[in-house]
């Protein structure tokens, strides 16, 4: 049977490459899996694509795995941020675990005038967007940054970035986002927070020359369901589907 | 400040019309809302497009609400099915409720060789699909079936409706959709199980006439952000986006 186990480690995988396991990575695998010396998984780093790698040692605590060959090579996703406004807990985790999946290259989570969320775990976030990552077969794992203010990454917003700006109620559709011909340029979503966008906020962003707004249908979403729906039409437009 | 709470009720819409609210709702809406008689509400039925409604009567088990205006005429979504396979119960909430936000008329939970679910409680996702309609702004709430297998249906498939079929490591994708022309015809969409599909399943599906097998890039969706991705492709390339 071929290792369905994907594990996602800090350390450098090549050909012979010992590699070792944390305590959580450990329990996980000999205690809650129960592989053992001699059972294969599979281990990717973000940087050296993924590698089929042999159990060599197992203890409690630790572990010792041996690359043997590349499965994959390396896929970046595009260069894609996809920004939101923090909600409850468990849309939170989802959004962040859909970005993963749907391949985002980072994750910003970012206050608006009408966001509740104060603040967040990103340590949290970041090991969902891990899990993500070894679920979804990926090669790679966004990083999640700190909460930071909408208004404050605007006021630097970099040059090259365009904006795909998705609203309640906005006309234009994704077919525009082919039409602004920035394929090659790197690209950020911004979702609305579940209150929308203060008056000042929506002005600001129609003013941005390198935003682009975009239509999601006639009913509402959530705000994960918005994230998913927007990363879709953006990859079938400019991504790598 | 203009009525934000929206309830679907069962009973026919209109001006003038005394519509009594059942026990849940006046729970909800006189307990939990904390409501009262002059308040207002938005009602849909599915049929009847939304309608402002006064509170009449506001008592701890009843209501009485009482249509003044018409505020959204009723738009049914595009003849367009979701099957899935029920996966674990708070990701199949989900799909539900998504596929409500996003506009299918009708849920089917199908049983596919590799499902593990035996059964599923329709009325409670029956409830969830209200609750994503009330939310969503929809003047339709799509009907959940009874969970039936998947062979089954394939057995009495309709002539005429379209399926577009999402399988992991397929190639095919969404312009394809566009290409195949039928954008008068009903569809469906089917989401595979988080085990995959058997290889009967899968030699069946191909077979199909009707089927449109469709990519949803490269790395593997969970169900729950495959529906999404899904029906954001067709309603993009054949529904009402």
């Amino acid at each position: 049977m071929s290792a369905k186990i994907r594990l996602y480690v800090e350390h450098p995988l090549g050909a012979g490459q010992s590699v070792p396991l944390d305590r959580g990575q450990a329990h996980y695998l000999f205690g809650v899996m129960r592989m053992a010396v001699g059972g294969q998984v599979k281990l990717f780093n973000g940087r050296d694509g993924e590698w089929l790698a042999d159990i060599a040692q197992a203890g409690k605590r630790a572990g010792l795995l041996t690359c043997v060959e590349q499965t994959k090579l390396l896929q970046m996703p595009p260069d894609l941020w996809l920004l939101f406004a923090p909600i409850k807990k468990a849309r939170t985790d989802f959004i962040v675990e859909k970005a993963a999946e749907m391949g985002a290259a980072r994750i910003l989570p970012v206050q608006t005038e009408f966001t509740n969320s104060e603040r967040i775990r990103r340590d949290r976030l970041q090991a969902h967007a891990v899990e993500a990552a070894e679920q979804c077969g990926g090669t790679y794992v966004p990083q999640v940054d700190e909460l930071q203010k909408l208004s404050r990454l605007l006021d630097h917003w970099p040059e090259g970035r365009q904006l795909m700006f998705c609203d309640e109620g906005e006309v234009g559709n994704a077919l525009a986002l082919a039409a602004a011909d920035k394929s090659d340029a790197p690209w950020a979503i911004l979702i609305g927070p579940e209150g929308g966008f203060s008056d000042a906020e929506r002005k600001r962003l129609h003013a941005l020359p390198q935003s682009h707004v975009v239509s999601l249908g006639p009913r509402i979403l959530r705000a994960d369901t918005a994230a998913v729906a927007a990363m879709t039409l953006w990859q079938q437009a400019l991504g790598d589907w």
